[in-house]
């Protein structure tokens, strides 16, 4: 088990932030493949077989273990993709340990709460892997470009000053740290797409019929933002990366690099916790041989 | 509205913990009714009744503002009058706008989950009060006093350590300056009963037939812990006092004076809101007379 910790390491190194004083997004390539090349891709596509493989048979101890849970976190610009990964990495795994949870615009309930709140209810259980896509990090994204959005959630005024962005690194930080020391581990995803490839991928969306759907036209919109987002990322990252609950920074111009990267964290991050199948002790072992000596006899 | 604020501070101000560091339990005598004599009682009953309608016209602003919200947080030893406190005090206000629950022990979906989850779900909505009767505080108390429940909370063993206790208070105080962030306004009473006061009322559950109900022989078993139940009780104080979400450490072995003290501090902190009706802007004025016309002139 520890080589394939170490396969996964490599390509995770190069993207994990731990710790985010001197992160800058800049120094990471939306292009970058590392050491592979598209050539390699049906190669890789391989290796992500054997790596989703792993993961079901992690999953299926962290299940059994019913200690931990994993928290993974997506956040990207629009057709940077989440989805996909999500689809491509976790495919594998049985749902019945593993739910996923799509955050859109808050519900005018939602937003009469804390912007924790509706995160909070779809938290995993213990044995689970629970998948954010999207998440409270928006309260640090769309919202902090878009200031509007931010009065709309009806704060009292005097409570929004200009430390709060600040006060929500802080406070998801906390939260965060708690979550850890209660056996939820976090890892977070930034999938990190270029303007150029998000045009290309646009571009498609509206000339294929069966992505149409998937097409909308207020994400348009939102690439005139692109500077102002890509502060925020920068911002979010460096404020809230830590050795608990680090974010991963992955290049994502390539989907099947994207995958394998996001696969390698998981892997890397399940093998690290040992989990055990629940020993059986004496008693236990009594009482299945008796059972099966009543079955038998039946 | 200065006035009700000045007179409440009054009877409150002895009791309120906003910096736990030198709080000592025993400083506070849970006989005490400060300038208050047994023969006022009648004269305070009255008073209270004033104080009650103050709140119900408070609590109506702060439904109609629609900003902010007020967490109530009650806790205290079995019989120390929690039920009768939330009752007496509440019973004003249009339950529209007011949510009272109260945490038993955990069901086995709650174990799943980390500590805070269900009490997340029950946090007050902007414009309402919630109310908890018992709460998270628990899992420095029973769960302290009780160490086998922490084990029934499968956490991974590498997570409890001896630091767990300082680590949730930590947890705690980020929890509860996250919420006063984002305008749940937090206040927490501990009802100080005595152990003999507490020998008096369970004697009485067990004479009085309607009382039989309340009655349960755990709670004269949990009578043997008293001491760690108060050095338990002594350390979430000091560890969890803040000037923004402070403790009321209210005498508890006089029902009208316990009831006296966390009406005047409920009032005092919604007083302290300056609460206002929704100012009518000039479209919405239009709006009003053109829907009078129409109705006049149906």
């Amino acid at each position: 088990m520890k080589s394939i910790q170490k396969k996964c390491r490599k390509l995770t190194q190069p993207f994990r932030v731990t710790d985010g004083k001197e992160f800058r997004l800049k120094k990471i390539d939306p292009d970058d493949t590392l050491w592979l090349k598209r050539e390699d891709k049906s190669r890789v596509a391989e290796a992500l077989e054997e790596g989703i493989q792993a993961l079901a048979e992690f999953q299926d101890r962290l299940y059994a273990d019913n200690r931990w849970a994993l928290l993974l976190i997506f956040q990207a610009m629009d057709a940077a993709g989440k989805d996909s990964a999500i689809k491509h990495v976790m495919s594998g795994v049985n749902p019945q340990g593993c739910q996923v949870m799509s955050f859109k615009a808050p519900s005018a309930e939602e937003l009469d709460h804390d912007y924790l709140w509706r995160c909070f209810q779809h938290l995993p259980n213990r044995g689970h892997i629970g998948i954010f896509n999207r998440s409270y990090y928006e309260e640090t994204l769309v919202v902090r470009v878009h200031p509007e959005l931010l009065e709309r959630q009806r704060l009292p005024a005097e409570l929004v000053t200009r430390r709060i962005w600040d006060e929500r690194f802080q406070d998801i930080r906390s939260f965060e740290r708690y979550l850890t020391r209660n056996g939820i581990v976090v890892r977070k995803f930034f999938l990190h797409v270029s303007k150029e490839e998000q045009k290309r991928r646009f571009l498609e969306r509206i000339e294929k019929p069966e992505k149409n759907w998937k097409f909308s036209s207020t994400d348009v919109q939102e690439r005139g933002f692109w500077r102002e987002y890509m502060a925020a990322y920068e911002e979010m990252i460096r404020h809230t990366a830590t050795p608990e609950a680090p974010w991963y920074v992955v290049p994502a111009d390539h989907k099947w690099f994207t995958r394998a990267v996001v696969a390698a964290a998981v892997i890397e991050t399940l093998a690290s916790l040992e989990l055990a199948y629940p020993e059986v002790d004496k008693d236990k072992r009594k009482e299945l041989v008796a059972a099966k000596q009543a079955l038998l006899e039946e």
